[in-house]
């Protein structure tokens, strides 16, 4: 069978560690070129930007854009207008005006575009979905509480203007409630954590609410010891539905449902690959809208300075 | 001729200086009853809340919403709810997520929805437009300064979380910006000035770009002496507009062409008779979401406290 021809953009940390494997393990795709600046992949063509690789490589089909965020908008434009498919590692731009201004070209070129939620390819995700189908939603309560230490070492950029803190791994929380509760919810207060030292929240605290009043809260914090607590709990009218490990267990009504190993890269590559043979776009806004909105409307508070 | 009968929600003070005079001034569109849980109108049927109005008057056809803003999309999905027309004044919402909701709401419905951008509809605007659709735009440049303890005197709402700050005024510069270029432009960086006693931002400076790279810069400032300083210049690829007095005032290649007193609330007011008539939205929701992304993105410098 022959595969799609994916050309990635950006040989970070987060390539290395998940998404190379992922493409080997997915069928239908296949890693034909890749493009840094700083980095080269053994066995890969590879060039210093997409443009030369899109030059070089004119039968790419898609494009994975792994860069730091704010090159990704200029980048995915281009991509577009060459023609690719283009999947973005979350999240999708560095400002909301960037993530609307590529879901509309991909529309204007009938171009495959796909914001990759990772979060919401954990293992428990799917079978939640189908259970939550058939219930009425009451309550939403999430704590994702990591050690930014453990999981972020060295990352400074992550305290900067735009760094977004704790809604890093936040946001994945959000991709995943967004995705769970097949209402929209709506931010009503936010409490922001932020170091003295720092531009951005080291913890926060969430009061979103359904048009019909249901809660979802959320409390992010970065500020907490090994192992990480990346838990989900969804009430409803007929039972209790519990994510733990970011989604890897699944338990509804106290009962284990699911408990499988972290391999969410993989789903994300499947995905993409479905996406690809549909001709069909996924660029969902709303958990980037939503940290937006608690930046815009959250109350901050200066707390200790964060020294790593 | 017949009229739309108009229900008003929020009697305060941007409703009293501008929009009964305004919507007296306006052929087609009739005041018929308001509602305020604190405030009623001698001559005209006053309730205590939307509900209250909505039931005592089925013949209503349209709402305006002048609440404060955390109030409006409750207040905004009741009237769509029961196939009012509704008219938002601006910011449109609280936070993006409710604006999107009340856009979603409208289409869904089939219902006419006008988030009023009252400064689009100052005297120049209109020429500008007109001047600029067979140009080029190179470059554009705002100030947007004026003494808060002057024109927003007592407001301290303004200061706390979700209040806006500069960005309150300077939104009026972003609806204008955003009406008169007609490619989309992208926050590249921001510098906010928070007092060290606020939540919200006394000045602001913007950096954005056009994906063809072409700057738009607007510096917003809270500490400036009166007069205010409502500016801006558009450079293109043939001749200077200059638009003055938040856009009273326009000057092109240095000659004065139009220069008339403000009544941008006729303006609003005529648009939405237009909208009533053919049964058409007007939902820009980018004036807002420029802040937004400002919110995330911009780089917070703590700077005197501010002591009205």
């Amino acid at each position: 069978m022959s595969e799609f021809r994916l050309g990635l953009v950006g040989v970070g940390k987060i390539v290395r560690d998940q998404h190379l494997a992922a493409i080997q393990a997915t069928p239908g795709i296949g890693l034909a070129a890749v493009a840094d600046p700083f980095s080269e992949l053994a066995g890969i063509a590879s060039y210093k930007d997409l443009a030369a690789m899109l030059d070089a490589e004119p039968t790419l089909d898609a494009i994975a854009i792994c860069t730091p965020t704010h090159l990704r908008h200029e980048l995915a434009r281009l991509a577009l207008e060459r023609g690719k498919a283009v999947m973005l590692e979350k999240p999708p731009g560095a400002t909301l005006a960037e993530t609307e201004d590529l879901k509309a070209l991909a529309e204007e070129h009938d171009a495959v575009l796909f914001a990759a939620w990772h979060s919401r390819f954990a293992p428990g995700i799917s079978h939640a979905r189908d259970w939550l189908s058939s219930r009425t939603v009451t309550a939403v309560t999430i704590d994702w509480h990591e050690d930014v230490r453990v999981w972020h070492p060295g990352q400074d950029w992550i305290w900067e203007a735009g760094g977004m803190g704790v809604f890093d791994p936040g946001i994945n929380a959000l991709s995943i409630a967004t995705q769970l509760v097949s209402t929209p919810f709506f931010l009503k207060h936010a409490d922001l954590e932020v170091p003295e030292n720092c531009q951005t929240p080291i913890a926060a605290r969430l009061g979103f609410r359904t048009a019909a009043g249901i809660p979802v809260d959320a409390d992010f914090d970065f500020r907490h010891q090994d192992p990480p607590r990346w838990d989900m709990r969804i009430d409803t009218d007929a039972g209790v539905l519990k994510l733990e490990s970011g989604g890897s267990r699944l338990i509804i009504d106290g009962e284990v449902v699911i408990d499988e190993p972290e391999r969410e890269y993989q789903g994300v590559y499947a995905h993409f690959c479905e996406l690809l043979k549909a001709g069909e776009s996924d660029i969902d806004i709303a958990p980037l809208r939503h940290v937006a909105d608690a930046m815009l409307l959250g109350h901050r508070r200066a707390v200790e300075a964060f020294i790593e």
